[in-house]
C-alpha cells in the first residue's frame, strides 16, 4: 500500500486495495454504484405517492444505522438544510470549478468529498417553485407556485402541507433563516405554515435594491419621484421576524448597507440557534436559506476582494462557503454533527441575464429554462458517521425527494399526506447504505406549467425547451427567452453529450415506448390528483 | 476537530483549522495561493529562454528538497509521463467529470487530490504539435510540427534536441511506449531522437483502423480494390520496436484485433520496465503515451462495456484509469514512488467531430482550436512526499514547461540548449514548494502558424480562433472549422466567463498595453531567433 503518512493517503490507499491479478479493481466506496434504472420494474407506495425503485436491503441498513444512533443520542436526527439562491452546478470545486472559475470552495468541497456528492440533484428552474416543491414534495403544476413570486405578489401556500408542520407535529423545533420567496401574503409566511420561527427577508434579494442602487438601477435610484413610488409601493422592505402563528415584526429596512451583511447576520443566527438546540430534547430543523449568491452581489467588507476573481459574485461565494463551514463547526462544537443531516444545494441554475455577477455552469442554459443549465444544481449531503465518506453518484435526486426523505430520518411517515398527490420520493436508504442506489427512476422536468421532458437513467427526452438560440445572442438561455415546441421530440445522452448539443432521438426510437410510458404515467397522477392550474403538456408524441 | 475516525477525515480537518473568531479560514493546502501575475515582474534566465516571475525562496525550498531526496536515493529523480490522447478536460472525475459523464476515473481522481491538480495546464491544439513541444520545450512554429503528421509523414525532429536525448546525456535511461505521432522518417523516429528504447507505434490510431472498419469506414473496408490500395500505401502499419540508433524491428501487424489490445500490451511493457529498473543505479524517463482514447475505440473484453455509459471511449478511459494505477502500483511495489515525478495529461482537447466517441469539456470549442476547449487540458503532478497533497492551482503551466522542469529535476540545467528559443520554463519550484506558485505569466496560443492570442492571469486576449458560428452547427469547434480574424481582438475574463460567451475586450482598455507589450515581447523572439515556419501574426491592434 502507498504510504505518504498515515491518514494522508486515505483516498489513495481505498483505490489501489482490491488488485488482483495486475488489475486494480475500483473501490465502492469511491465510484458510484450503478444499476440501470432504465431496466429496473417500480413500486408505487401508495396511490397518492410517486412509484420507487425498492431496493428493501439498502432500506434495512439504513434504518438499522437509524435505529442505532437514535438509541445512542435519544431522539430524532437534525436536518440542516442550506439552499443557496442562483449558485451553479459549476461553482464549487469538486464540481469543476472552485479555483478555476477564482473562488474556492474548500468546505463544500471537503463536505462532498467527505459525504454523497449528488451530479444529478435537480431543482425547478427558478426559485420560488424549487422552495416551495421542496418543502411540500409537490411540483409547481401542484403546489401552485410556478415562478418567482415578485414585488408583494402572494404565494398560495395556504392550502399546503409543508414539512415544516409535519416536522413541527413530529416534535421538531423548526427553523427558518433567511430567504423565504414563497409569497408575502399572511398565509404563505414562514411562521403560519409550520415554522416555530422565522428570521430573514420574505422576498428575494434584487427587490430590496433594484430601485435603490444609483449605478445598477440609475433611472430609479437617481430619481426623486420614482423612489417615491417604490417606497410607496405596499410589498414588505424590511428584515422581519416572526413566531409560530404571530405578526411579522419588522428588524430593518433593507437598504444596501443592510443587505450587505444580512448573510452575516442570518449565519450568526443560525450559529446560536444550533448552539442552544444542543441542550434540547428536541431535534431541529433548520432551513437556513441564503442571501446570496443572488445578484446583485454586495460583499461585506471581509469577503469585498477577498475571491481571487475580485468580483462580488466571487466574493459571495466564499463568504457562503465560510459560513457553512461556521454552521457545520457549531455543530461539531457543540456534539451535534453525528446527529444532523447537512443537505446543500442551490435553487437553481446560474441567472445568465445577470452575467458577470452571476454563477458557472457547464451545462446548457440557465435559470429559467430546463436545459440541464437551469435545473441540474449542486447537490451535497454529509452526515458524520451515517453517510459513507467519498461518495459520488449520479443517481437521480429531486429536491422535492427532501420531503419524504425528512419524514423517514423523523419517523413521521405515518404523517404523510393522503389526500394530494406528492411528486418526491423517500431517498433515506440511498443516502445511508453505504453502497446506496437512488431510489428514483424519472425526473420529470417543468417549465411553469408546460410539461418539458422527462429523464431516465442517462437520457433526456423533451418535448419543449426555452429557445437559446437566437441570433446574436451569446448567453444562451435565461428567464427572458421564448419557447420552443419541438416539432418532433429531441433526446439528448446525458453522459455522452452533458452539454445537450447532440438531438439523438433519431436513432433512439427503441426508447419511445419508455419514455411515453413514463409520459403516461405522469399525466396519469395529474387526471387522478388535478394539479390546481392549467397544464400544457406539450406535444408527447 | 471534526473526527469521524482517524485519518478518514483527513481533508475536512485541514479545512476546518485555523478558525479564528468564529470565521474559519481557508487553509493553504487545499485551496491554492494565489499573487497577481498580471503586475508581477519577470526576468529572462538567458537570452533565449521565456521570462519567468521569479520565486527565490520557494525554489531554494524545491532544491532543498531534491538534494535531500539525491541523498537518501543516491540518484536523480525518475520522471514518468502518462500523456493521454484526446482525453477531456472535464473527462476526469476531479475536473467535474468522472461519475458525472458514466465513466468514473478514481485513479486519476486520487492521485490529483494527493498531489497537485492544475485547472490551467496548456497543449497545443492537436496531438503532434503538442508532444514536440513537451519534448522540445518549444512551440511549434520553433520546431516545425504544426498539425497532426498523417500516413507516412515526415515530422522533422531531425533538427531538434529533445528532452531524451537530454535526460540521456545526464545519465537517465530514457524509453518511450505507446503512440509517437511526430513523424514516420528515421531522423524523427523515438530511438534517434535520444530514446534508448521505443515500443508502440509511429503515427495515431486512426491511421491503422480507417481502412479497415467496416462499420466506420466501409467505403473501403468492403472495398477489395480499395483495401489493396491502402495495403499497397507504404506508410508503417506495424506495432514496432527499437533501441538507440538501430533500426525499427516490427511486432505485430495492427489490426483491429491487435489494436485493441496495445493499451495492455504497452502497460505490461511499461509495469516490467519499472520493475526492472527498481534495481538500476540510473534514474528513468518514461514516456508512456496511451492509444486510447482516441477515436475509433475498440476497447478490450474485459472493459467493454464496463463503464457505466457502455460506450467504447468511456470504457477506454476507464482502461487508462486502470493503466496508471497498474503503473503507479508498479512503483510502489518496487520502492520508487517515492523518487518518481509523475505527470498525467492529455495532448489536446475533445475531437469532438468524432462524437459520441469522444471526450468532454465544459469549454468552448474542442481539438483543433484556440478557444479553451481546444487546449485546456487536464495535467495532474503527483510526487509522494515531495509534491504536497490536496493542491489546487490555477497558476498557468504550459506542456512546454515539462521540458525545462525535467532537466532542472535531473540536475542538467547546463545541458539547456543555447543555440535556440526555449518557450518552456523551469516549473520546479511550483511543483515542489508547499505553497508554490506557477513561474508562468502568459500562455502564448497558436493555431498552427496562426497567432491567436494570449492569455494573462484570468484575462484571455485573442486576435483570430477557429470559427464555431456556422449556421446549423451543433457541434462547436473542431478541425474542420473556418478561421476567424477579428476585426478588433477579443477579450475574455476567463473566471468569469469560463465558456468564452463574453467578449469584453471594449470595457478592459485599460489591459491593453499590458497585453500589447506581452506579444511585442514574444514576437520579438520570433525575430531573434526566426521560426522554421513562416508565421502569420494576426492582427496584433
Amino acid at each position: 500500500m502507498i504510504v505518504v503518512n498515515p491518514g494522508k493517503t486515505k483516498l489513495l490507499k481505498n483505490l489501489l486495495v482490491g488488485a488482483t491479478g495486475g488489475i486494480i479493481t475500483f473501490s465502492t466506496g469511491l465510484a458510484a454504484n450503478y444499476e440501470d434504472v432504465m431496466t429496473k420494474e417500480t413500486v408505487k407506495p401508495a396511490p397518492n405517492l410517486e412509484e420507487v425503485i425498492p431496493h428493501p436491503e439498502q432500506m434495512q441498513e439504513a434504518l438499522a444505522k437509524l435505529a442505532e444512533l437514535e438509541s445512542r443520542t435519544g431522539k430524532k436526527p437534525n436536518i440542516l438544510i442550506y439552499l443557496m439562491d442562483d449558485v451553479g452546478w459549476g461553482d464549487l470545486g469538486v464540481y469543476g470549478g472552485g479555483v478555476m472559475v477564482g473562488a474556492p470552495t474548500p468546505n463544500m468541497d471537503a463536505l462532498a468529498r467527505e459525504g454523497l456528492m449528488l451530479t444529478s440533484a435537480y431543482s425547478q428552474p427558478s426559485s420560488s417553485p424549487t422552495r416551495a416543491t421542496m418543502l411540500t414534495g409537490q411540483l409547481p403544476v401542484r403546489h401552485g407556485i410556478l415562478r418567482p413570486t415578485l414585488y408583494n405578489e402572494p404565494g398560495g401556500l395556504g392550502n399546503s402541507i409543508t414539512l415544516a408542520e409535519l416536522l413541527s407535529e413530529a416534535g421538531y423545533v423548526t427553523q427558518a433563516v433567511g430567504k423565504w420567496h414563497m409569497g408575502e401574503n399572511p398565509s404563505s409566511q414562514p411562521q403560519n405554515v409550520g415554522f416555530d420561527h422565522f428570521t430573514g427577508f420574505l422576498s428575494v434579494s434584487d427587490m430590496y435594491t433594484e430601485w435603490r442602487d444609483p449605478d445598477f438601477y440609475p433611472e430609479i435610484a437617481l430619481s426623486e419621484e420614482r423612489t417615491q413610488m417604490m417606497r410607496d409601493f405596499a410589498f414588505e422592505k424590511y428584515w422581519v421576524q416572526a413566531s409560530k402563528n404571530g405578526e411579522l415584526e419588522r428588524i430593518a429596512e433593507i437598504d444596501i448597507d443592510v443587505l450587505t451583511h444580512l448573510d452575516q447576520n442570518w449565519a450568526d443566527f443560525s450559529v446560536n440557534f444550533i448552539k442552544e438546540m444542543a441542550d434540547s430534547d428536541q431535534p431541529f430543523f433548520l432551513y437556513h436559506c441564503t442571501r446570496g449568491a443572488h445578484f446583485d452581489n454586495y460583499p461585506p467588507e471581509e469577503f469585498l476582494g477577498k475571491s481571487p476573481a475580485k468580483q462580488r459574485y466571487k466574493d459571495t461565494i466564499m463568504e457562503l462557503d465560510d459560513i457553512l463551514g461556521r454552521l457545520v463547526k457549531a455543530l461539531e462544537e457543540t456534539g451535534q454533527l453525528e446527529n444532523t443531516l447537512i443537505f446543500i444545494a442551490s435553487d437553481n441554475g446560474p441567472e445568465m441575464e445577470a452575467w458577470p455577477d452571476s454563477a458557472y455552469s457547464p451545462f446548457r442554459g440557465a435559470k429559467g429554462t430546463t436545459w440541464e443549465g437551469g435545473v441540474r444544481v449542486p447537490g451535497i449531503l454529509y452526515w458524520e458517521g451515517m453517510i459513507e465518506p467519498g461518495r459520488v453518484s449520479d443517481g437521480l435526486f429531486d429536491l422535492a425527494d427532501i420531503f419524504n426523505t425528512s419524514l423517514t430520518l423523523a419517523g413521521a411517515q405515518d404523517l404523510m399526506p393522503t389526500d394530494r398527490y406528492i411528486d418526491g420520493i423517500d431517498q433515506t436508504s440511498f443516502l445511508l447504505a453505504n453502497d446506496g442506489l437512488s431510489n428514483r427512476k424519472y425526473i420529470y422536468y417543468w417549465l411553469m406549467n408546460y410539461f418539458s421532458g422527462v429523464r431516465m437513467a442517462e437520457y433526456k427526452y423533451m418535448v419543449l425547451a426555452e429557445a437559446d438560440d437566437e441570433p446574436g445572442s451569446v448567453n444562451p438561455g435565461g428567464f427572458t427567452g421564448s419557447l420552443n415546441i419541438f416539432a418532433y421530440y429531441h433526446m439528448y445522452n446525458l453522459y455522452l453529450d452533458p452539454k445537450e448539443e447532440h438531438n439523438i432521438s433519431i436513432r433512439k426510437l427503441v426508447y419511445n415506448d419508455l419514455f411515453l410510458e413514463a409520459m403516461q404515467k405522469h399525466f396519469a397522477t395529474l387526471k387522478q390528483y388535478p394539479p390546481v392550474v392549467e397544464v400544457f403538456p406539450g406535444l408527447v408524441h
